[in-house]
């Protein structure tokens, strides 16, 4: 099953808690996939790009909207970083699990669910406080929250790469695991610098 | 021989559609290092570097110009992201070009040459887009097209990812070929951007 | 010992000069950490990382001065851009620092000292500049010297490239050093990208 895109007639609070879905069920996707085996990570890679895609639309739907509003509910330029940071957290999950199918990587070490278990949660709270700019009201413990959960990603991602280089593997599993994991930790910066846009929008209208 | 950098006096159009004439330049001469020996690749990278470096210059006179000019013919923001992407089309393609030869790379696969058929293709588009944006008809063509040409470009390079780690070539030699293909799906994703960011100034002017 | 962040009624000159001191203490750590055994490089990146944290906040008051003021010295993007670009700078250094312990690498190649050198007198460079953006004077000096640091910067990182492929290393060991000096040429391009930013400042001032 795809998700619809958000319809025409959105406001720019709906379509960005829209991608902000897509984010949500992406990362519910790559924790699948971590599980799966070889046939159904092919399935599930598919299924993740499908969201991808869809999101892209959405994207696409809220720069149109933007372009042709003459009154935006905030600056212009902030919602396009909105928007694009929505984005890159999108694309670096795709790359994720695209690499995972592409390199035909068997077992993944656990520190690489760890990643993928902060990326989910980071989704659910970028979906929870999307529509909450409208009101401006109870986000700073989003960003606060989001940047707690970098900071645990960014040691999983730190042992991780210790681990891969001290565990006497092969150079070539070296080159494909240090991809997949490096998407996923280009993924948790994406949804930091997110919580940054939020917090310079709420600085702004304070 | 070197391209002479456009006239002082140019426009803003001029301008951008001098920077795109050197990207079609040096997309030629990738074309040709692919398929040159060693000594003549040498030869062929330098060139390109010379190109890459008028390019620079024209960008410079581009931005130099914007920042002095009151009135500009669109958003001024816009007229820089042009400048900035087209720059970045022509650094991932010298990139290219340098690494094939500082690796001392033999043989490529004919993969690469899909990949360097696509980015001649979209230097061609853009430097013929580039006058047209003065009046802003013929535009929509150029960018369905671009964005066709980058998910071509995009399989090429997910069929070279696969094969590069699936036929048992040693680890160096992988890295090093990884290393050019990165750098032209890079130069890809440069001209898919630049496509976008034309759509933007159409829509915001429609 | 560490660096107070600057007090909080600085002005953003003050602000941004705060920064560029911090870039000049980092430069200086990642200078005595090629030098010195496993124990001390630790402790050595450690303070590296704590500098790079004082940096963060600074920028953080910077940005929140930014958003917070009606009228500002010069154009709000432009301040941003400052910003961010400085701490682009640390993040690069830091993260090569970081890498160098985390790998456990040995012996450095010498041209590593180079790109450091570079960097260090750099961050001096940027340091001594930005007070001066205040006054607008001095400053086309400080841009030509970057681009020509960078530039010596960037012959260092092809010779360490070629070196590293060509020295016959075993491939972990070339994958781990390529990441350091990637990182370090990466802080030497963010440098360039600020000279550039400075460079567009004064031309709109002049």
């Amino acid at each position: 099953m795809r998700f619809r895109p958000t319809p025409r007639d959105a406001s720019f609070f709906e379509l960005l808690a829209g991608t902000a879905e897509h984010l949500v069920r992406g990362a519910e996707l790559l924790t699948r996939l971590l599980g799966a085996d070889r046939t159904q990570r092919a399935d599930l890679a598919a299924q993740l790009h499908a969201v991808e895609h869809d999101a892209d639309e959405n994207t696409h739907a809220l720069l149109r909207k933007l372009n042709q509003t003459f009154v935006t509910p905030f600056d212009r330029d902030d919602i396009y970083a909105l928007a694009s940071t929505l984005d890159d957290c999108m694309d670096d999950m795709d790359e994720a699990g695209d690499l995972i199918v592409l390199y035909k990587i068997g077992d993944l070490p656990a520190g690489v669910s760890d990643q993928v278990a902060v990326l989910q949660r980071c989704a659910e709270l970028t979906a929870e406080v999307m529509p909450r700019l409208k009101s401006m009201t109870g986000l700073s413990d989003y960003w606060v929250e989001i940047n707690r959960l970098e900071n645990h990603a960014d040691q999983a991602y730190r042992r991780l790469l210790a681990d891969l280089f001290n565990n006497g593997q092969d150079p070539i599993a070296i080159i494909k695991l240090k991809g997949v994991i490096d998407a996923l930790e280009s993924a948790a910066d994406s949804f930091e610098r997110l919580a940054n846009t939020v917090e310079t929008i709420a600085l702004k209208e304070s």
